[in-house]
């Protein structure tokens, strides 16, 4: 798997790198970022995920986050994939909405046309991406943990709900918990996946924990000034599904924050410290 | 001066605002950003202007700065206008180059057509920004400091040269120290101010100093990998200038960093930490 260093800057002692590669999973060429801190040499590092939002590339974490000093202070790999496939003949949004095609992956397998020709994000995030960066660059896969934001926030919580023990610590800014019941997720998993909700529920963090999947505990920051908490997003749904299942869940209704990288960066120091803990224990 | 508000998120904390109005000073509508740390209410927060380089607006760095965790921890207002006037009627440099025009208003007031009937931002910044800022936010204006990047750092070193004792700390990363004796400042006087380099000192920052002005202490960083070191920085200008004036010039050779905003934000905490230490003494 060749890859292609876009740029390189050092960046609070390490080098922050946005790469490119040709992906076997989407069939596209593929970009993301990542940071690595200053280390020992030989060193191996542990590797947190971020999964972004609707709209985003790469870029919208790695020049808003503000988890680089964070990054550098406990010794963390922080990895950001871009959020669907992207070039020539890749479907897209019909109108070209925002919340569908193009930057609006959902973190799955697409099954039906013409998306299931390159929508394959779960393949590229659980498989395809972690050999690459296991290949690349100085990570201890054995210490990995996983965060993101939004649609993001659905994918830290599915991915991790889908592979058991891969990740010591799994965090969200805002997450989509239950997508097969709101606009958003009903929306993509009906033209990604079909009408078949059955097919849905590997992909719904509340279903996931409903059919039995289990984490050992789960950090979430929600904005109250959040315009999309009441149609869309709706903790609450996960803290019941939680409750039931004897997740432990810390749920953290942020007063007065909204949807934007303003919040996520308020509280990135914060997420990053939580699973240095759990990573270096 | 009505104030309208483009947009506010709660940040660490605070408030992130943009906001514009109508600049008399250059007879156009101008957007400029403040953050404000929480605060005890009527308390009066010191200010830290931080002027931009050649491209920016506002935006650069209030979306990339990492300047919120650290002016929240200090209690620090931070506010960051644009870089040059913009809008119908603005005259831009003929062939649409970075350097010159929008984007590109080096803190100067114009005399030369057309570009004086817009280009006056150091009257903008020295006079016309800080009584809207004194009067619309919790600003204690008796403790200022101002900061800036490349052009911007030129902007932040030549305002407080020319204003002697209305900024408590001075500093820049990769200043442009010496602009009448580098090809940026060189097409951008002979444009803005004509042909009579007597006309050109007053916007010179070692220019003023050998002319006699003072400030008591300059930090600076520098990275080692900027290409714009050599052509058109010259770090090295201004710490000859000030070793002759007695000018106590802190001039940190950062190894291996850029012009970027990875560089700035690497060292914005440190800069603050810096500032607040005198606007607090």
């Amino acid at each position: 798997m060749a890859l292609a260093q876009v740029s390189a800057s050092k960046a609070h002692g390490g080098v922050q790198g946005v790469y490119r590669h040709a992906s076997a999973a989407t069939g596209t060429e593929m970009e993301f970022s990542v940071f690595v801190p200053d280390h020992a040499p030989g060193a191996k590092l542990p590797v947190v995920w971020y999964l972004s939002g609707l709209t985003c590339t790469q870029a919208n974490v790695t020049e808003k986050g503000e988890f680089r000093a964070a990054c550098a202070e406990h010794g963390l790999i922080f990895v950001a994939p871009d959020t669907s496939p992207r070039g020539d003949g890749v479907a897209d949004d019909p109108d070209g909405a925002y919340d569908f095609g193009l930057g609006a992956g959902f973190y799955l397998d697409a099954t039906e046309a013409p998306f299931s020709a390159h929508y394959r994000m779960r393949h590229y995030i659980e498989d395809e991406l972690p050999a690459l960066i296991a290949e690349a660059f100085p990570a201890d896969m054995a210490r990995q943990s996983i965060m993101g934001h939004s649609m993001g926030g659905h994918g830290a919580l599915t991915v991790s709900l889908r592979n058991p023990g891969r990740f010591r610590a799994v965090s969200a800014f805002a997450p989509i918990v239950a997508p097969s019941e709101v606009p958003w997720g009903e929306k993509a998993f009906a033209r990604y996946l079909g009408p078949d909700r059955t097919a849905w529920a590997q992909y719904d963090a509340c279903g996931l924990i409903e059919a039995g999947a289990r984490l050992p505990e789960i950090l979430v920051d929600q904005g109250t000034a959040d315009g999309f908490l009441a149609e869309q997003l709706r903790p609450q749904r996960l803290a019941d599904a939680c409750a039931a299942a004897g997740i432990d869940l810390t749920l953290r209704m942020q007063e007065g924050y909204d949807h934007s990288y303003y919040f996520i960066s308020s509280f990135m120091a914060d997420h990053l410290g939580w699973h240095a803990a759990r990573l270096k224990g």
